[in-house]
């Protein structure tokens, strides 16, 4: 098991760095100023995990250790360099951040961020004590919640309400967890088992190009 | 107090399943794929109280309770299936829901839902100790809260800060709470005193057209 | 210090009378009814000091005590005549808000306002045991979160975010609280010494101009 916590420690480390990088090129595309671009950064990495913190009743750990703001500031960093580059490049000043946002070298850590955040909110679900549904927020809060503040932020409708099998998956992994708690799985054995439900959905919904319907 | 208790028990469940039908109307309205229509409807329904729980430091009873999450996902139901009816019927795509929200089969159940939170509201604020004007803000937030995050998640002006006389009802329901208990009146006495001002305003300004000034 | 105490009890004041103000004007300019204008109001003057304390696990003091909501109501009530007469001087209905707001009746306290309340948040920031990065967060949003959240009720990009030397004095005067407490100042001592880095660095950027470039 500290191989699998090792290994699970890195897939979440490289979700905050996927994630600060996706919210800062967002920023970016959306013409914000560097104080603007970092918190969009910083917010979808980090808010999250916040907002479910607040939720259990837990001070957010985003304001008291430093390893994923960190992680997050180096996301962001890097999203800037990529952003100036391809407009040096291209001399195409704001097109960049969207086509990367599309890329196998976002998509792929985003979905392994999602994996890692979404089971992780549902373990911190558990440990609250809260009901089958409410470990489905915290689980699909932590995984999309960040990205969604970032859209409110500029005043846009947050695109997992909409469109894409993104959400979902942070769902299904959420759901999967007091079932398996209640047959009596391990609490470190089932955040794997959700973070691997959730990576496999989101990779076959890339690939596949899955869609939920309207209403 | 008993049959009293149970009626206001049945105007809060009554309250839960508008909220989620409304909610979950406007986001097929808006054009939200299945995730989005149910977050829409939950949010509307829970999280009102939700934040209110956050203001007043407990874990909310959403995430805690199933109670409330089954009545919120009958609403959301009757929504969809309603939505889908009226497309049937009028081959019309997507002016179902905005119908559907000026009937009378939906705004009495969610006047009588406005009635019930705001009473609730203003109960948990006494309970935890708040200031009057605390008392009225988590009135004002159990009974517009829920509503106005989903027109937030919509990317919309909150339709209670612009027009209607929605938001004034559970404003005044809350204000008079605390010279109510101020003057002795028990707290179980003072929330239907309470859900009844609110009830009467809000049907009175159905009924007349009543609307705030804007200044 | 008691003298000191006076003094930055005051700026607090005028600050909170300067961001109901701003917020009521905001919400007026937008067309809101008087509800929407008086949520604006409070939301502006309490909504980032709300949010800190929500965040560091505290029961919001502006919904238990008087004196802020008072300070913020006379606020709201100059804004409401203001408009009004404007309205009636230039009889140019919707047009009264914006020029005030950039008039130095308004900077002016409205920049005391954002020193008082950033260095109050890093002092929160401090006494809650957060890390540097908590500390700027508290900071940051005491300051600027109650105006962010109003633009975001008015369904608009918060200002901070695009434009405008606005936010990064909060975060400055945030980020040199953590590093004079380690240096042995007294928190008193480091929240005037915070207060006056704010203002000086907001009224430099009024006066020359300044701006963060986009990225």
């Amino acid at each position: 098991m500290v191989e699998a916590g090792a290994a699970f420690a890195a897939m979440n480390a490289i979700g905050l760095v996927a994630f600060a990088a996706v919210g800062a090129l967002k920023g970016s595309d959306a013409g914000l100023d560097l104080f603007g671009v970092s918190v969009l950064g910083f917010l979808t990495a980090l808010g999250g995990g916040t907002v479910r913190d607040l939720l259990v009743g837990r001070v957010p750990t985003s304001l008291q250790t430093n390893l994923e703001v960190l992680l997050a500031a180096a996301g962001i960093t890097l999203a800037v360099m990529l952003v100036q580059r391809v407009d040096v490049d291209e001399n195409a000043s704001r097109s960049g951040g969207s086509d990367l946002m599309e890329s196998p070298a976002v998509l792929l850590p985003d979905a392994i961020g999602l994996a890692a955040f979404a089971a992780t909110g549902a373990a911190v679900g558990i440990e609250a004590g809260l009901s089958p549904f409410g470990v489905v927020v915290t689980a699909t809060l932590t995984g999309v919640g960040g990205g969604s503040l970032s859209d409110l932020l500029l005043a846009r409708i947050p695109a997992v309400l909409r469109e894409d099998f993104y959400a979902t998956p942070a769902v299904v992994g959420g759901a999967v967890v007091p079932p398996a708690i209640a047959l009596g799985l391990p609490l470190g054995a089932t955040t794997l088992l959700s973070a691997g439900v959730v990576l496999g959905l989101r990779l076959a919904a890339i690939r596949y190009g899955w869609r939920l319907p309207t209403v």
